[in-house]
């Protein structure tokens, strides 16, 4: 038992919600009730963004329905942000609104960006001598956090995607027509952990399952030989299943997704790979038709298919989170997921340094991809597919999930407004 | 009773799969299990297709298991085709099949142009004076079958829609992005049935809630009309939710979705339209971005969003045509389902004679969308939403459903090779 920190709890939560970022929000509300050291718990509004302008709102005012729905509600209850600080004074602001609250302990949720943020409040904070516990919590679908085994929400979302693609193989075999390309376009800008999930849709070691060709951001994209191994599949198979993760790229490491669609910012936007490989198809060999779908945001919100395994660890590392800063004194880290050494799966939290983990990114272990470069191995399976393992039991209203909201009452402002 | 008719049964599935197509399939074998006159019960491989090339099945062979996991069990367990006869002569063909067979008894699980075949496979067989049942089961995901109240494979497809617009929205709505516009765009070539449902995703008689604008096929697209309808949603709402049906048209009753997307044999393929709303609303309002998914083939095989009263309708149809055509001697006709007049939703079959089905198409009733054009009134929601009641529970196995095969023992040739 470290020093007894007295004071208030905010937690927030930042970056693209998962189906499980909520789960990790019930494990530090629910975790915080049990220390009388905590006084208050409040949740931070959108993030930072809402952090800087002192949105809080009371989560011991809300029910505890509402605490057991966000074990199962995807997206962000709390409501997140892209947000970046850029501002060094903004952290001081930050320093103020936790004064402000007597907020002693931070939990942050997210990804590499809010990993970051939760490091430089942390430093200011020591900096400055106020008694302030940061612990990060992991959450991504991408799955590219540095020193966490996986991350909670990677496993919902390739269940999800394994499923979706099992459904779609069934259909394109049942269709019974020949010389048909589906593809499956998945997210993953930079790396392949959400497309190599659509390889647990494979029975183990069947190489002829769909889906049969997995074009990973890791592995540069060539027409020709895209068009070779798509017809070596329709040689053994009335249809060949290709599941595209949405950056990938040209030989030269462009996005081959740019197309038409900029932003308006006149960045190039993702997505629309599936269409450009259609037209690959279509174009290279005459008789072949090809059709592509698009999960996009579907993917990472559906709860109705998320792993009970992912939302368990996610669960512990908002518990983990708390009883490391309230009973251990920790701070300044990030929670970890820990892969048991055993013959059998087995998770437990660990922490990392926040500076360890801050803006860095976890690469796709390339040797877990096939010489074919269409293919995933083995070791892939083996580290994957614990993490989808068991059925998160959504409640249905009138044939929709009901998932829950905040009632959100808003904790009085103490200073003035944010001049941002 | 009528005229016992002994001899065997042939059962087959037609047109695009739906996630109860198998349900009603189920009913049919359980059913002729229970009939002494039924000898042997056959299953036709993908549809007219296989039948033509004498390529049937023994279903009785098959494992309860298999027979069980029907209920459950996306796609046409018995394949599938989009074959339609146009020589004459190859329904003689059919004849000679079911001669050689002694069919008896012919279940056509399918939609318009299924009917169809049905309706001339009777006709023909009642002119030459061969002994012969017809009973068509309805089934599509599109619900345009006149006749009947709705049709199985309906119910699930927009349950599935339903429940990923209401996640696709959390997530919408966690991002806190202001000026948003998320476009999710669905099956439905010439009628809105499956667009509109995604309107169950709607807290009743919320209007503003997602998704905001539904563009349904029935009503030609401006897009003056529809940028002016986005910026009074984000007037309101940080984001805005278009959900739009794959056959959209403009004033001409052009597919708005042609783009470079033509198949191989010139047609211009469906699906794309969501990009091309994209494009339309970055062009027009500057700093509002948008995103578009496409949930093609995944939506009418997402068994493991599938609705129990779909699937509890779908297995009575297949139950009920063989009751039909063995207790009463039925032919000639297509189960339908009725809706019983009472204060709660009750469902039971009738009959409809295949002349009347046979390639007709129920359109969506234009009363039942607003004046503004983008959203769904009451009716249908009385209509829609007793046939989303309900989740299916299907047997996951290592993290991913686990969907039943036919071990698929064939029935010895007995005639020449098709020559088709």
């Amino acid at each position: 038992m470290s020093e007894e920190l007295t004071g208030n709890v905010l937690v927030a939560q930042s970056g693209g919600p998962t189906a499980v970022i909520n789960a990790s929000l019930a494990g530090v509300v629910t975790e915080a009730l049990n220390h009388g050291c905590i006084e208050e718990i409040y949740g931070g509004l959108n993030g930072i963004q809402g952090i800087l302008n002192e949105e809080l709102i009371d989560l011991a005012e809300e029910s505890q329905q509402a605490i057991r729905g966000l074990r199962y509600t995807p997206a962000s209850a709390l409501g997140s942000c892209r947000y970046k600080i850029t501002n060094p004074e903004d952290y001081e602001r930050v320093l103020q609104v936790f004064q402000a609250h007597n907020i002693r302990y931070f939990f942050y949720i997210g990804g590499n960006d809010s990993q970051d943020t939760a490091n430089k409040i942390s430093k200011l904070a020591k900096e400055k001598g106020y008694a302030l516990r940061v612990i990060g919590i992991p959450k991504t679908v991408d799955n590219d956090l540095p020193m966490t085994d996986h991350c909670p929400g990677y496993g919902s979302v390739i269940k999800y995607i394994a499923t979706t693609v099992k459904e779609i193989a069934l259909d394109n075999q049942a269709m019974g027509k020949h010389d048909f390309v589906s593809i499956v376009e998945v997210m993953g800008r930079n790396a392949g952990w959400i497309t190599a999930g659509a390889s647990l849709a494979k029975r183990r070691n069947e190489v002829d399952d769909p889906p049969h060709l997995i074009l990973m951001p890791e592995v540069r994209f060539n027409p020709e030989a895209f068009v070779a191994r798509v017809q070596e599949v329709l040689r053994k198979s009335p249809y060949c299943m290709v599941v595209v993760g949405e950056g990938l790229t040209d030989q030269d490491g462009n996005y081959l997704a740019t197309g038409s669609g900029t932003d308006s910012f006149g960045h190039s936007t993702l997505g629309g790979v599936g269409e450009y490989l259609t037209e690959i198809v279509e174009q290279n060999l005459s008789n072949v038709r090809a059709r592509s779908l698009k999960l996009g945001y579907a993917q990472r919100a559906a709860a109705h298919c998320s792993s009970q395994a992912d939302n368990d660890e996610a669960y512990m590392a908002g518990v983990s989170a708390v009883k490391a800063a309230v009973e251990d004194g920790v701070t300044d880290k990030m929670v970890t997921l820990v892969r048991t050494e055993s013959d059998f799966y087995g998770c437990e939290t660990g922490l990392a340094n926040l500076d360890d983990v801050a803006n860095a990114e976890k690469p796709f272990p390339v040797q877990w991809i096939n010489e074919d470069g269409v293919s995933i191995n083995f070791q892939f399976f083996k580290y994957a597919n614990p993490l989808i393992q068991g059925e998160v039991q959504v409640p249905y209203e009138n044939g929709t999930p009901k998932y829950m909201s905040f009632t959100g009452n808003r904790v009085a402002k103490e200073l003035p407004n944010f001049q941002g």
